[in-house]
């Protein structure tokens, strides 16, 4: 890799310090023993580094501004929003300057009638979908983890339940604004339906995380607000029978919104976390589809389908939820996963894998024989609908050692499987720091290359988050 | 720019010509005057060069060798598929080898579990159109020019009558194997629902135009092909009132599948052109609308909502096509509007900014006092649903001096009303050679540099499609 090596990277000192707090003010910004240890990492754990300064800012103009000076001293910067991150992609390996950009969290536009919300990067996810849906629009993307900024969610390219009707974070963003590394802005897209106007840098940083550019704000796109959705919940007698269904579903061509796959251990944890039971929790494995549409009846004929074919498949039953109270019910528990399967063990950590949906089946059951084989725990759960898979590996009692070793030993034997499978690294959560060995096993030199290229198209100096992704 | 200069390309000469020869034997190399006069334009005219030398190639294998030979040898190479481009993005403007791909025009792979279609890049969309749609599947994207090839497709990232509802050829290309300048080969993507697997490489190559990497394969996003499909012809007294009724059917929160506007002028072009009456055409102005779901009722409680909108808004009728024949007779006609046109004038060029959909009437009427202000005729129609706009200038009885000098007054103040509207140069079109200029004027320098930077990581030594795009 050209560019900087980090130890030619400038050390922040008492002058940055000065023109930090000149162009921000004293309020915003923390250094050294000020700065909360928890921007020292993410939801990963496992890695960790504290930056030398945080700076929270307020405007395009402040990010601007910050970046020109770091580029002018050689000093990395790396971008944070609420840190929910799985991979690392936001702690700053090399020291320097965090951008929070938390406080830059407004939602600027409603634009009816270009079906567009324009807003700044640090509005959540569950703010987002609050303000559109009260005004009767929708923007589908749907990762589980809604305490998110959309910043983050559009660094990678956050895909969630709703992918198998709607596609992912991408699809929805049409216009970006962005300071560049050297601190020049600029606009991509905008509120346009379609663009063939040179290369699409847009597309390029969506799924990026904050290697390239610093996102100061975006032109989502939305569409009105299905009126009706419904949620099945179909045990099965096991998991094979459940995910083997799945292709089928797809071929029926029904259209479900979501398909998420889920066991009995999962849900225990969750009803145990929660503190509130789950509709049903006497069979092996789950299935959880929504669909939605505009009648009753186009979203019956729908489901009826899909329900005749689940049982004839040897599903056990199909509930359904048409209330909210109902849906709120398994779609709390199943928003909880996470959290849940973390409060069972000491530590864990995640492969989320994409196959292609019909090798969903093959690679679970590849999880269950390395949990025989490596005598650890492995739980998973996620979208069996678009292929993505969260699974789980927990520490519970083995040293840090054994830890470490058996970590790494499953790891590398479910990334093999994925790759056999034609799958890639990452569904959704990103490479950050802690997927890019498998990264770089997955593709080789001349991928890894072109990567390093674009990364230097963007960040000649590559002070933008360095160590991360292709690095 | 860096890379090579255009004086510092090889000419082909006897070497390279028993190297193709030896490669692809004599019945697929074209050398010299052997060459179709076809090969050095596009469907733009005005602006043509011939190849050095014209190569048919057969696999990826093949474009690798060539490739890598050019790139030791500094020969430049372009790509051509059905050569149906209004940019010339196609035409070899410093000569080198032309790499012909439709023969590379196998249908490879139906996978009906995971909805994907894999495709050589020379398979035509009509091909693709015909082969999903007999066996009960849909590709969505459907630009009006048929015997296009799907390279070119997604090389101009193009979107068509129905990207309203479904979006643009970008958001149904799964996956890409690409030949590098260089020679070597890499897969993006794959049959996978979600990647956020490092830099988006599949999606930068949409839209590029052919000057980062050939396409030597795509796996294509397919859905289930809506049972149900309605056209409705809607006359209105005058393009204000059509035009302006469009966003008010966007905001209805109908969702159509396309929303097309057209004039009588237009209209009656085609009518000559095809031999062929349209259903109507006492009318100045027709909105041209489709629907498509999987029952008669969902569809119908659509179209009578907008259908009565319309009514509300001026409209003078609501002519409703269910049967294949009135279909039929709609979109041949709307299909050969762009010939049509043509046909009527001596030459004529093309402007196919794409605007916020709120602001397609702004920029028609204007397009009416340049119409009037530089006495020259106008004709356009377009996507009015997605804002995307197709304006021909015509020459008619003009010379040949004051139909450029005409002409690029008038572009220069549509680009220029474009880029005050928000809008951007090109919709699906490209920017190829024609659109240079204007690009050059919607983005400052830090965005063309940036551009640059990224062309430059894919091909260093500049020789793919050279003097395109951005250079």
């Amino acid at each position: 890799m050209n560019g900087l090596c980090s130890n030619e990277y400038k050390k922040i000192d008492e002058r940055d310090i000065n023109f930090l707090v000149e162009l921000l003010g004293k309020d915003r910004v923390y250094y050294g023993a000020e700065i909360n240890e928890d921007y020292s990492h993410d939801e990963l754990g496992g890695i960790s580094k504290m930056p030398e300064v945080m700076v929270e800012v307020l405007s395009t103009d402040e990010v601007s501004k910050v970046m020109k000076y770091a580029y002018e001293n050689n000093i990395p910067v790396v971008v944070r929003g609420s840190g929910t991150g799985l991979v690392g992609a936001s702690v700053p390996l090399y020291g320097g300057i965090m951008l929070n950009m938390t406080k830059m969290n407004r939602i600027l536009e409603l634009d009816e009638d270009n079906l567009t919300l324009t807003v700044e990067p640090g509005v959540l996810l569950m703010e987002i979908a609050k303000y559109v849906e009260e005004r009767d629009f929708f923007y589908p993307p749907d990762p589980g983890e809604k305490s998110a900024t959309i910043g983050g969610n559009i660094n990678t390219n956050a895909g969630g339940m709703r992918a198998v009707k709607y596609g992912v974070t991408r699809d929805f963003v049409r216009g970006l604004e962005l300071v560049l590394p050297n601190g020049n802005v600029i606009e991509v897209g905008g509120k346009v339906v379609k663009n063939s106007s040179g290369y699409s840098i847009k597309d390029m940083i969506c799924g990026s995380e904050g290697t390239l550019a610093v996102i100061t704000k975006a032109v989502l796109k939305l569409l009105p607000l299905p009126k009706k959705t419904i949620s099945l919940l179909i045990p099965f007698p096991n998991l094979q029978m459940a995910i083997g269904t799945v292709p089928k579903i797809i071929k029926s061509k029904a259209v479900p919104t979501a398909i998420e796959f889920m066991q009995r251990e999962v849900i225990l944890a969750a009803e145990e976390y929660l503190g509130k039971k789950f509709p049903d929790n006497t069979s092996d494995a789950y299935l959880l589809l929504t669909f939605d549409g505009n009648s009753k009846e186009e979203i019956e004929r729908n489901y009826e389908k899909v329900a005749e074919l689940c049982l004839n498949e040897g599903a056990l039953d199909v509930f359904i939820s048409d209330t909210d109270e109902r849906k709120e019910a398994i779609w709390s528990a199943r928003g909880a996963f996470l959290e849940a399967v973390k409060a069972t063990t000491t530590e864990m950590d995640e492969c989320d894998v994409c196959v292609p949906r019909n090798k969903v089946a093959d690679f679970i059951n590849y999880t269950h024989e390395l949990q025989e084989g490596f005598n650890v725990r492995i739980r998973s759960f996620g979208h069996a609908g678009d292929g993505n898979l969260h699974v789980y590996v927990l520490r519970d009692e083995l040293t840090e050692e054994e830890w470490k070793k058996k970590l790494s030993e499953v790891f590398e034997c479910m990334y093999k499987r994925a790759r056999e499978l034609n799958g890639v690294v990452s569904g959704e959560h990103g490479i950050g720091y802690a997927k890019r060995a498998y990264l770089f096993e997955q593709y080789d030199e001349a991928y890894i290359e072109l990567m390093k290229n674009i990364k230097l198209a963007f960040d000649p100096k590559n002070l933008l988050n360095p160590g991360k992704v292709c690095q």
